[in-house]
């Protein structure tokens, strides 16, 4: 399998008609619209049965979102992060407070797998950027997670350093492959396979285009909306509440020059995505969002914006307003596109019903434009 | 007019059959259906025409929330606070950190009115608990507001201590007044005339019942959203962004014996609710919850549920689900139960139009109940 | 009484050799040492003898403090603040954390009256500012706090709004009153009088010369200690431990282009110097760091230090330490220029006895320098 | 070596008379006075010569601190944490806000392995725990570092999750082994080596005994301070200023039932015992408190304690006094303790020259008791 163009040929949201908001999307409608962000995944997939702890089955992986450029620790990008429920174990946040940069790919993997990929990113920077070099600094890998533990011998730690590094040597801009995928393939939304999903909004500010771009890993529950309608019929019976082990990783990106305070802001505004969705933010759901934006400390891009936003910084509302649909429909794209696994001990996660959806709202008068190609 | 009992005929969302989420309300489906607590209204209307700063026109008023009996201060409840926005400049936050305590009534007020409402809390607490003993420590009001200056002499300072203590002094527990009334009186959301709200679910956990209410001062723009369908027809020409003014409190009270560190949990769950009736999240809408808990300092109520909460904390899902229902249906209360206003230079907002929201919500097949009395 | 230039003959610490820290400090030692920042007090005392709550006996003041220029909210400052201990009822943070701006005069006083001055603020802005444009938005005060209840008839409210228009009137550059003056009329520190205490440090970046201020209002206990040597022997016997009107209300201003993040990081680094005079950080000490740059938002100034601090932003450190050292030598100049003062009830606190400090401080080989002028 | 039991005959700072503040530390004047907390270390010193990454000079290790019992995720123990300057990378500290819970034991190591150690502590936990059961969560695994890139080859990755798995099994309570040993075995402070250190205070509430203890492994800079007394001669010529790679953790443990509210504020006044060494809270220096409490959750020790500060907050007071004082002494105790060492490259760290430390203290008539054994 390429990991990395998934060709599976079910739907992505907006494929559909299954519009969110009212904004337009990216070329890609992905995270990777962002110019210089780049995505790749590595996907370990491998045996049946009953688990037994250390020899599986392995349904698991690593994501890895790379930041403009190569060498993230002399050129970082400007970032923040909001912690909307802690249920979790990602690594790399104070950093990202203190001095409010990123200077490494960020990753997403299993819950018991943090330490490996941050190991795994140890490693690529080192090998790359600083033995060249002959002087190792410390630096403050970013790696996310959510638990795959219901599909996944997540105990037995399958991931491996070197599956972050093929990750991130995989990464590529263009279409982001999603769903069973990466850091997402073992991971349930709702009660259906999820995974990981993206999507993208262009805005226009002061007469200069921009785009936020939204990838998540969505591992949560709750009662599953699309478009205000809740998919009740879907989730019947009642899937079981959601259990410590859900939770969503949120990648925000833009090309937008937002500092460290203005980027917390729009992190923010990502949860109001999470919420329309029908998220229910569950005690165990780690719930994070992390973003980043390409050009406040590197560039001169965008100086209208950069003016604009210093005089009457209410601008911003453009960038809440995309962050909270890029969310939403990113969360919908990584349903969409996951497909039926089945994992450890039998454990299964059915995909989607789309028509079953569409169905729905087309029952309940939502506006859906016609299928695009 | 008696303030605390606004009989406008205008009815409640549920009492049309608009039904948010799948929660229960407690009896009047309000903040005081958390036992003890109390709700107080002064309503200030005065003047029409032209504004005049310091002269009026006059839109506007306090809303008291008392926290059960009547020495807050030795007899605090236990508190917390989220700020998902801080765009305002609510009063008497960091104690609330610090020492995860509320010792006074809580005030909502206009913005510049925040001063003269601390004021007014001060005066109360020293004539009725601290000068009869001779000793005056220091305590911590809190005071909280929107902007009222669309419709408003907001400059003019018309709300005096004395208001505060009128409001306090009128709080009672049954029935709350909402819509154009206290704080609330001069408010606007969605582009409607918004203002006072109230909702509250009951939910039981290891076999006791207990409450989740909330009490909102809505003044916020966005794309009005009901049970998950937006009102784009009703807000046709769409209405300007919100403004700097706009902005929404959120008062959450439970029975529930929750530790300032699940109280934060449960306040940050009211933005789930400000999501899903289509809030922006604005930049210049300063969104504030303030959290506390009836039973946790004061009682040995409930103690099964304490002991469940200690053994495994996640059966507090059952209060999230119900902060982000109640206050997402305190919020449409706020706009069902709002009177059409004019006020300063003619400035008018307009009362949410009832019977086009219930067709609208008919024409896309939102389950309804039978109206209820 | 002159109250911004209080002519007792105390010295300040410097001036008698005590020297904090190996910094420089500006030509006043004082915070007005940044260009465009002035500070102005109101000063109450009147009558003597019992407590009524009231009537009296009245120590009490409002001290303001000024960023340049004269319309703040259309021009405002660069902020952040730090809340080391919550104990506190300080108006006006959330919106220094969201807009990162300070858009008012910060006024400082006892802790009952921050409504009050709160008020006075708006009264002042209103009538300046936005009445004379016909048009009043809502805006930030931000009001400082720490308690005089010892001394004070703080439950009277002799702090009128007025009086915050009086400080904000009074405002110079140049030298500032400090001790028993403004806000600190009535407040106290170890056991002695304290109250408003100044000092500056300069430093130099990337060859540009920039000044770090910092202005105190103390009231807070511990073991006082004066250049790393406790002064046991005059706090003998032991002052009470600090009550829970004990508190540190700390002003740090620098003319440095620094960012919200940054001035946070600067703000907390005053705590070091709060530390150091032997602080206890006392439960019931509402310890509270509030700072500003006066050119991040509104000039070019300081060029290479804004680029090297982009580049390189280690630079940083030389801040650090400046307010860690301004800030302990303004608590030694709060105490230095404080004089016996009697209150209510006959309260009485002690000047500190400078001859004893500086008998213990040559006693212990403390490096002093020749007294300065 | 026996890593555990470091026998050589520096002595620590209180046993030559150095004594910090005025409190009484435990039995052991370590960590483990803390009844049920161990502490454990392996050490990594291999290797001489030039730098070649991944193959040395190693100089470095981990430190694990055992909360009390086996089983970390049944039985966690109370947790806060405050990030002074978040300039590192340490793992775990979302949970530690959100659920206000440790749940593995703590590791310290060197910052470019806090991935390698926490898949130890996943391994330890996996294999101890949950393997067993037959089932595996996701957990919370906690590590801090500092960076010993100045000796050791820190990007040669050469602690293994192995390392971290025995520093747990190591684990002991009792005498601390203290400098050169464990995560602190490559670490100076002021320029001189530093490393692990540790200290303890106990303290009497409402008639019960309780005891708060501390272990730092310190790497920091600054303007040695001793006793109040700042070591400039010793410093001659001054250290370069703190580079990037300078931080201290500071790991509390309490036998006092505290809530995450309560550890929250006493791990902030960690940093006054900090502040008094005389570090400059440098930009670069990752500055972290983790505090913990044996009792809160899972035992009904110290009634008299929980009633009194349910009623009385205040009297946390002591907690505070008692952790500044351990930290200052912790952080002593670890440049006492460390040996000199010479590592990658040549690089060396003196050893404090104590005698040096004492005539300075001697001269500046700095109390001292008799030497201790």
């Amino acid at each position: 399998m390429d990991q990395n163009r998934n060709r599976n040929d079910r739907p992505r949201a907006r494929e559909v008609g299954v519009l969110v908001g009212v904004g337009t999307p990216g070329p890609h409608n992905a995270i990777t619209d962002v110019r210089g962000v780049r995505v790749g995944h590595a996907t370990l997939i491998r045996g049946d049965g009953p688990l037994r702890v250390g020899h599986g089955p392995v349904r698991t992986g690593v994501t890895a979102i790379l930041p403009p450029r190569n060498n993230w620790y002399d050129e970082p990008v400007e970032a923040a992060h909001f912690v909307f429920n802690g249920a979790g174990t990602t690594a790399g946040l104070s950093l990202i407070d203190e001095f409010g940069r990123i200077e490494t790919p960020i990753g997403l993997t299993n819950s018991l797998s943090v330490g490996t990929v941050y190991e795994g990113i140890v490693r690529y920077m080192v090998e790359r950027i600083f033995a060249p070099r002959g002087s190792v600094p410390w630096f403050n890998p970013v790696v996310g997670e959510t638990s795959d533990a219901y599909l996944n011998d997540m105990g037995g730690l399958h991931v491996r350093p070197e599956h972050a590094v093929q990750a991130i040597d995989a990464a590529t801009d263009g279409p982001v492959a999603e769903g069973v995928v990466g850091g997402g393939t073992g991971m349930s939304a709702f009660g259906f396979k999820g995974g990981i999903g993206t999507a993208s909004r262009v805005l226009e500010i002061a007469g200069e285009r921009a785009t936020v771009g939204v990838l998540v890993q969505s591992n949560f529950g709750g009662r599953l909306t699309i478009c205000g309608v809740p998919m009740d019929e879907l989730q019947t019976p009642p899937p079981p509440p959601p259990t410590s082990g859900s939770s969503i990783m949120m990648i925000v990106a833009t090309d937008l020059p937002l500092s460290n305070r203005l980027l917390f802001r729009v992190c923010k505004r990502a949860t109001f995505g999470l919420a329309r969705t029908g998220s229910s933010g569950g005690h165990g759901s780690g719930d994070y969002v992390i973003g980043f934006s390409t050009t406040y400390r590197t560039s001169d891009a965008m100086p209208a914006i950069r003016e604009t936003l210093a005089r009457q910084e209410g601008v911003i509302d453009e960038a809440f307003r995309a962050v909270a649909e890029a969310t939403e429909e990113a969360i919908l794209n990584s349903l969409f596109k996951a497909e039926r696994i089945v994992g450890r001990d039998g454990h299964t996660r059915e995909a989607l019903p789309i028509d079953r959806v569409l169905e729905i709202l087309d029952r309940r008068g939502v506006r859906r434009t016609s299928p695009t190609p």
